[in-house]
């Protein structure tokens, strides 16, 4: 049941059952953020979909080498490489030194994904970090005749390539098409043979602050590079699994598959997983639109076509209520739909937490866990995933009102099987701060609000110290009246 | 008055009244942690002391860029050079990819440095993301003629440097002596001319993992390199304060300025500070003698020698209740009445919150103001600033009896004096989650609390009333009573 995973390949566009390269270990790379901005929307959806994937992998007991990478450096301007480096235009603007813009929204990313509650992938490396192994990487493939000078740039010929290996095969793209589409812009100023050409090393313009020496010139990488350079580093030059953006298909990603393939003449990765985008309110989101919203904004409802605050786990419960490859519309009231659905489940295992066994039972947990995991294994199926969840909650309910029962053996796997899907693999949290843990003011003020329910039942108020006890217990802290007193626990 | 701030520089081993190079700027470099272990008392007193420092500059209204590094590849095995890559050893035991290794490490220390209220550096620069600049570097060296090729491997020679700048001028050592005393060594396989000369380029034997090509060989660089480097490119040639820990004064320090002398002629470093070691009940720490303790052990209370859990307020407050140049002996006593002596300044602050004011004033502002800046102008004096702030804790308690009163404007200053201090330039912070927010959990459940003590005020239980609003008080949390039930705030 478990070794049943599906995954859809964009490469072969249709799901094909995950076996492993390497029996038990699993390497995923997943593009990363370019860090010269707010995360938005885009960002916890990416992150999101792969820290699933991750999870999953993790709980059916693989070691999982999952690298997500940060661009701190390369990402040209526009698709006709004759754009600056983005986070080099910002930090002059600022009068900032680059690095500590990219240091400043490294941090800001880094602190959003935690409090969505993704787990910080296995390796993070920087673009800035790697110039040495892809200037490595492009002399292999200058080496290798799929390279030309210009200037002191180096450019990778596309056309040259595609005479030995099909350009275009992981976006379904003919290069007959694209000379046709780009012809346009062949009256630009351009020092490419072709516009679908691009840049593995850029010489920098004497005002461009970032810069390495390298044989071309003193300038940077390419975009696309950093990829094919730092997934192979680390995890080989053939890996199991590249993630990231479908807006990064093409070019980003058919650009890494010729950069492998013209260095090794294999390529690097076996499955290629892409999820789809968010819209706002049926409409891309874009800075210029006005609908552009950033992760803090969300959590603190601050901009103005939220119509509340939103906290990283109803995002999370949001996103991953839609199939990872299927698009998502933002709207207030989806959210808020989220909100509740989120706190439906949750308020699910806390009945859950409270069922007493009986004798017999009317309920499986062995076929509850086999529609869970038929879900997950096909493709990540989250949507069907959570809906058979929303169908246990009402089965726990039943089992609440007595109109179902349930053994103790069952009742433990049950118990097992939703903490395991809703906790560990869907990355839900309840009842603890946003830190994950036990803080020492929560813990405080529960034992406060329980030595005053305490003196209540001292003094027969037990209708006030019930509502304690229940408000408690909807937050997800468990209370156990003992001898001397009471001890809590929260749940996470 | 609050511009003259005196730092004692080790490099003059006097206190010098503080000029930045570039008025209103302060560039200051800290040596940050090497990745492979969980962080420590010794990275917790480095990082609050110079954090310290940082905050203060920042509240003095300056623009500061504070560089911390991250230690991820060369940091070698001892003094003599010889051992191995100390993450690369690690990880081969640990059948891991050394850059996994590093990166769960870094993420450890950054967690523990957010819990301790550590602000992020501007920049935090990995030695192994600066290789070129560190073989460039090298390369300049070797120019000028103060290194010399053996085996592949780049070293720098001392005696040679000695013959025109001297060298020991930091740690106040003179070469004759260090011949001396190390004497003994020589009869050890060496590669060096001299046993203080020290690697610039270290040539990777064939199982090493982290390694990179160089004109030299295919190795890494030396450990005491990436400091010159990544201070110089991210701060210029020169820059103010160079900060770590009094263990790396001799020989890293030492190194760092014979590297950048032979490089540019002149010294990088303005002001060098130097924080003094931890110890563990008189002994100094080590993993072999038993006391060594991380600092997730002190957050959890999980090590033998420890008596309870300490919060990291709790640990911030016991380093900076010992001058940063002082020795700090850690025993669980000490830390108790830390953690009591910072319970009362937070309980000060309470009562300062609640202070009326009255007409006439017996208490002066100004004159308080005058003695904390006097105590961190005094080379960053923070047991005399805390002295003087547990004095004026005995004011505040006098202005609440009576026995002293103070108006409106005194009372204002005052109010923002004390939060200047404790919170922001201390760094303490009181009442709120350890993410440093208001969360939703602590939100909901004060709101609860609040809401029964409505009741109880409804059903005139006043001393059940009174006890909810004075132990959320104790938490910081000022609660006023309006028309239509309650309001609550959260201080910092």
């Amino acid at each position: 049941m478990k070794s049943e995973l599906e995954i859809f390949n964009t490469l072969t566009k249709r799901k094909e059952r995950f076996v492993p390269l390497v029996e038990g270990k699993v390497g995923m790379y997943v593009c990363g953020p370019t860090v010269y901005g707010d995360p938005h929307l885009g960002h916890a959806r990416s992150a999101i979909s792969f820290d699933l994937v991750y999870r999953y992998f993790l709980h059916l007991g693989n070691k999982v080498r999952y690298v997500r990478n940060i661009t701190d450096v390369g990402h040209l301007e526009n698709d006709e490489d004759t754009g600056e480096d983005k986070i080099a235009k910002k930090a002059r603007i600022e009068e900032l030194e680059p690095m500590e813009v990219a240091q400043y929204y490294t941090n800001r990313y880094h602190d959003t994904m935690r409090l969505l509650n993704n787990l910080p992938p296995s390796i993070e490396p920087h673009a800035s970090g790697h110039i040495p192994e892809q200037i490595a990487m492009a002399e292999a493939i200058e080496k290798n005749g799929f390279a030309y000078r210009v200037n002191g740039s180096l450019y990778f010929d596309v056309a040259k390539y595609n005479e030995k290996y099909p350009y275009g095969k992981l976006s379904g793209r003919k290069l007959e098409d694209l000379l046709q589409t780009t012809r346009d812009n062949l009256a630009k100023q351009d020092e490419k043979k072709n516009p679908f050409d691009f840049a593995l090393w850029k010489k920098a313009d004497p005002k461009h602050i970032m810069r390495w020496h390298s044989q071309w010139s003193d300038g940077f990488p390419g975009w696309h590079l950093e990829c094919s350079v730092m997934s192979t580093k680390y995890l080989g030059e053939r890996f199991d699994i590249h993630g990231g953006g479908m807006d990064l298909l093409f070019p980003h990603h058919e650009c890494e598959i010729a950069q492998s393939v013209a260095t090794n003449g294999t390529e690097a990765v076996h499955y290629w997983m892409h999820n789809n985008m968010i819209t706002v309110d049926g409409q891309k989101m874009g800075k210029s639109l006005g609908n552009f919203i950033t992760l803090y904004e969300f959590f603190s409802g601050t901009h103005p076509r939220l119509e509340k605050a939103y906290s990283p786990m109803t995002i999370r419960f949001f996103i991953l209520q839609a199939h990872y490859r299927s698009p998502l519309d933002f709207s207030n009231q989806a959210l808020q739909s989220s909100e509740k659905g989120m706190n439906r489940l949750l308020q699910g295992w806390e009945t859950l937490q409270n069922i007493q066994p009986a004798n017999q039972t009317t309920v499986s947990a062995e076929e509850w866990s086999e529609k869970l995991y038929a879900a997950i294994n096909d493709d990540f199926n989250t949507p069907v995933l959570i809906a058979h969840l929303f169908d246990l909650v009402k089965d726990i309910n039943k089992l609440k009102t007595g109109d179902l029962t349930i053994d103790k053996s069952n009742l433990e796997q049950l118990q097992k099987l939703f903490s395991d899907f809703v906790f560990d693999i869907l990355g839900l949290k309840a009842g603890v701060s946003e830190t994950g843990e036990k803080n020492n003011m929560t813990t405080d003020l529960i034992d406060l609000l329980l030595n005053i329910r305490k003196e209540m039942k001292a003094n027969k108020m037990y209708e006030l110290s019930d509502e304690i006890r229940n408000r408690l217990q909807e937050k997800g802290i468990v209370i156990k009246d003992t001898k001397d007193g009471f001890e809590w626990e929260m749940r996470k």
